[in-house]
């Protein structure tokens, strides 16, 4: 099921994709698409019974936002792919890097992105977001682990090299300006993704392809990255996980590096969870 | 104005301390006490004026939650002390270092803390919390940085030491155990607190002082946090700033370090913004 909010910012109306590809309304029938609903089986399996008879919405000049409101807390992974940690020069490391993103920095899937101001070293990162239906604290199994995952969507972790690495500290002061987490278009359930470990993703930029990668990169596959946080936080139903980056960011690239300006545009898709599209504009 | 929540886990009302310490009812007034009212300046005037009138609330037996609902996100300052950066063997930092605790660790001021499982560097850190008030951007001066501050709270940022610093990594996964930030007892409004760095703080474990220092030792003061933060990442109405501890916590101490423990009993205060006590169990 390919769940999604569409309208203008801040008042979007949950909406459902359905076999066919028609754009159907869910605002008759769930509030929203949030923690609530994907921890409420009850409902997600009504909503999947109704969808061929749930009004049609007509998508023309509809603009899609995150599928995903309330989101609790975005916890990242770093250096997760065995290309995108050799491009960097880091070492794989021993356990899952982790770092966080704050909820306000979601923005719709094509959504303008904002260089900040000052950043020159403004980066790509075609991410798998996995999301959270499922209270979890210190899972033993994998099979525990994907049950926690309501599912999957595309995000673009956007970073800034120089406030993450160069200006003192922790990653987080470059993972979190404005608009730096587009999500969606599209939240996918998980029965729809059979496989988290073969998903190809790619990422554009200017409509040249600059990350081609697979999850099959994983350092820590999904099933390992959902157990493994959840040993040092509690994950919560609208809890996301952005599960790292492939190889191919402008950080990895020879001098001069090409970095993110404005005027840019970025294309990013992942197989079966949709497309997003950004321009970029100076904040 | 001391403003407050009170009532069972998730059912909190909001309440006013009042003058002359009289616990006031605000749920017939506000919805709740949270970003929304905070940049509401009608609002609070108006509850402001009308304190005296408000219904009196019996305060026996009624637990204190936090006084902040729906925090959006929870910038913390590390290394902001003199005397502390001495203790870590840090140096002091030429800008902040910034990292993120969700708000999901946010408890009541006086309820229980939990040692995670398999943790035994669990470290206390008394800290003064910043409330946001204004939605800030960039800011540039000290007034703006001072006018976008709502209020004051006390909040204890609990920290796994081996979690946070030896585990590969960055400080988050250390940050972000459940029940990690209590907060509280009261959101004391700006205009009762003149100068933010003439406020000592203090915290005992099991009845001993461990933690008695003052915000004048912060190596970048509150307006600076303020600015600083807001030049990385948005600051909205109902976001936290914690703003670093002062010398004296478990990790600064010789060995055997004293870690906290399940029964541990943990108090803290800062002036003017009351106090906290909490019982450690094993999660």
């Amino acid at each position: 099921m390919k769940l999604l909010r569409v309208g203008t910012k801040g008042a979007e109306r949950p909406a459902l994709l359905d076999a066919e590809g028609t754009l159907r309304d869910l605002s008759g029938v769930v509030p929203d698409i949030d923690g609530a609903l994907l921890a409420d089986d009850a409902a997600l399996a009504w909503v999947r019974a109704a969808a061929a008879e749930l009004p049609v919405l007509d998508a023309t000049g509809l603009r899609t936002g995150p599928p995903l409101a309330r989101i609790g807390k975005i916890v990242c992974i770093g250096l997760n792919y065995h290309d995108h940690a050799r491009e960097t020069g880091g070492a794989v490391p021993a356990e899952p890097i982790l770092f966080m993103k704050a909820p306000d920095t979601v923005v719709g899937p094509d959504d303008t992105v904002l260089v900040p101001r000052g950043s020159v070293k403004t980066d790509w990162e075609v991410e798998l977001a996995v999301v959270i239906g499922r209270t979890a604290r210190w899972l033993e199994t994998d099979e525990e682990a994907l049950a926690a995952v309501a599912g999957y969507a595309v995000a673009h972790d956007v970073s800034e090299r120089e406030f993450q690495i160069e200006r003192g500290g922790q990653w987080d002061k470059g993972k979190n300006c404005e608009t730096f987490n587009p999500l969606g278009p599209w939240l996918v359930t998980s029965e729809e993704v059979p496989d988290p470990q073969a998903l190809a993703l790619r990422l554009w930029v200017n409509g040249e392809l600059r990350q081609d990668g697979s999850t099959s990169e994983q350092i820590f596959p999904v099933a390992e990255v959902v157990r493994y946080v959840s040993r040092f936080m509690t994950l919560y139903p609208g809890d996301v996980i952005n599960t790292g980056t492939p190889a191919g960011v402008a950080m990895g690239q020879p001098d001069p590096k090409p970095y993110l300006r404005a005027g840019d545009v970025v294309e990013l898709e992942i197989d079966g969870l949709g497309r997003q599209r950004q321009m970029l504009r100076d904040a």
